[in-house]
């Protein structure tokens, strides 16, 4: 529905009712000034959920008494349209933070909302977005149940969770704990490896709801449904990041350990200077080795390698390969740096993309 | 000099020596991709110093053994100019990295600034600039003796030593280690308390040196001089970074320690979203909390308040004043953000500058 948060009148707040209780697991922002709904749904985690509203345009984020209010309006309306208890209602928003969000709007519209349940997918997705230019869906029945992943991005896009939301829904019988590690599994490998901008948000959330309608699935294959689906968004999130005109991977390997491996990647994809080189497919490798040295204080630069691609620009110490030929890999909509280590076998890939005049524009106007 | 390493043709080589040997200090990167020249001058701490050779249009950082040899031929050539020690002779660069730079250049262009010793200190700190848009020059003499310094900033700016060179002289007659110390104590509180775009250099470097020709001075005394030009410099360099309209002031209180409120001041210096917002003069201080809550896990948003020079925004879990008033304090070329903590006593100010689309563009072309 569009119930007028937005001012531009697009769609901003989206609803989703289960027939009956889903067991369900989360996983939220570390942030201390977490929005008062992500305070709700950290306290539902345990008990089942039976629908999920959201909004976008406003993140009811470090709006005091007033936002927890706004919170516990949403969740008695939706609670009072479908006939289930308040406590088995999720709330997200996304949006500004520190503006008020009226109450009243969202249950002015949740009505309609409710009438349209059974509407495309395609639809719900897009009352998520802010400044994303795509709707984001992915799905996946590789593991044998159904999974599908719905997702917003865009700015503030940072570990821990990538500064977003994501709903994801699957058909498969799962355990309440299964389901739990599952979706920290998943996480830590796909929106913990997406950073753009290094902002983290007050508002990020992964929402997991499981019918139970499905198949029975094991733990593993479990984790790689959903890890299928979130590295999928986090792909789409990526090439989507404000401004961003291209995907860029940044492979670590030869690290002593994953953990180290990603560290190192977050430091490259958040470089601004890398990432402004990026922009402008100036293969500017030195920006890299700067970025890990900074994080990695017993980096030997003679054991390190940086490559764009498939092209070698430095190696055993020493300037190698040809620019040029790197440039080209950067002119296209997507490519890979790659670090190599000689610390030992781990391997992470980090997506980030491109700086550009754009993110600065856009993040520059009154107030996204 | 004008030694051709710079393609415009503008000063890149720039000689300071000394009529006999002196005391001196250094801080440096802790990036382990430190530029060869680094590696050089750390090896001479301890020793007295001569010359001083600084080029820019090149970092010579990552060049491997040809780095090596340039450094080396660089200061065989000027001990052999003005008569000294090769090992009395301090190198410094800065510029792109990974580019070999031939050593021929400096060799050919230091007989004539040899020949020009004397020249005003203006045209020396001119030497040094790389996307810097004026020189940078600071003196004082507040401690009894004769202080003067200058630096070149502009793109890489972050903690530790916010990526640049600069260079002081003092007449003050000083010991080895009195020096020593109060060169880590002025840089801990002037550049290392600059932080604009987060990325650490491979060259930066502060180096003094102390001529003993003027007054004894104390300890303290030693190092307030030092403080008081450190520090000016320091604020001409977040005046001056790439693209930069404005200076921000990023000042947190009430926090634990002042180490940990330097480490707040440094979240919020280096967000991105919350640069861009003051680029375009957006009081997003909701981006400002953020920043704060992604470094400080322990933050209690109810007892944090956020204010924009004079103006609150932010106090007790609440929004509260006036953004217009607040916007209109953004919209000269410096302000104030002051995050008020409930955990202590201490105070810290970290220096940043707004996020605009001409830091990207300058950092896209090719290559800087």
């Amino acid at each position: 529905m569009a119930a007028g948060i937005k001012p531009s009148g697009a769609l901003d707040v989206g609803l989703l009712v289960a027939e009956r209780p889903l067991t369900w697991a989360g996983a939220f922002t570390r942030n201390p000034a977490a929005a008062e709904c992500v305070n709700w749904n950290r306290a539902a985690l345990g008990r089942r959920a039976r629908a999920l509203v959201v909004n976008s345009g406003n993140a009811n984020a470090c709006t005091g008494s007033a936002g927890r209010n706004t919170v516990e309006a949403t969740a008695a309306a939706t609670a009072g349209l479908i006939g289930c208890r308040v406590d088995e209602v999720l709330v997200c928003s996304t949006g500004p933070i520190g503006v008020p969000l009226d109450a009243r709007l969202i249950e002015t519209a949740l009505p309609s909302a409710a009438c349209s349940l059974g509407a495309e997918v395609e639809d719900f997705s897009r009352s998520l977005l802010t400044t994303d230019t795509f709707p984001k869906v992915s799905t996946s029945s590789a593991s044998g149940a159904s999974v599908i992943g719905v997702a917003k991005g865009a700015a503030m896009i940072a570990p821990n969770m990538a500064t977003m939301l994501a709903f994801l829904g699957t058909d498969a019988d799962v355990s309440s704990d299964d389901l739990r590690a599952a979706v920290d599994w998943a996480v830590d490998r796909s929106f913990n490896r997406l950073c753009v901008d290094g902002c983290e948000s007050t508002n990020d959330s992964v929402l997991v709801l499981a019918t139970g309608n499905g198949p029975k699935l094991g733990p593993q294959e479990l984790r790689d449904g959903l890890l299928e689906v979130c590295s999928d968004l986090a792909l789409k999130m990526a090439r989507d990041a404000e401004g961003a005109t291209k995907l860029v991977r940044v492979r670590i390997e030869g690290a002593r350990s994953e953990t180290h491996a990603v560290e190192l990647g977050r430091a490259v994809a958040r470089s601004d200077l890398w990432r402004a080189a990026a922009h402008g497919a100036d293969p500017n490798w030195g920006r890299v080795l700067a970025a890990v040295g900074a994080v990695d204080r017993g980096l030997v630069v003679g054991t390190t390698s940086v490559a764009i691609d498939d092209e070698l620009l430095f190696a055993k110490g020493e300037p190698c390969g040809l620019l040029a030929v790197a440039a080209a890999a950067m002119s296209g909509d997507e490519f890979t740096v790659t670090v190599t280590l000689d610390q030992g076998d781990a391997v992470a890939e980090v997506l980030t993309a491109d700086l550009s005049e754009e993110y600065v524009t856009l993040n520059a106007e009154v107030t996204t």
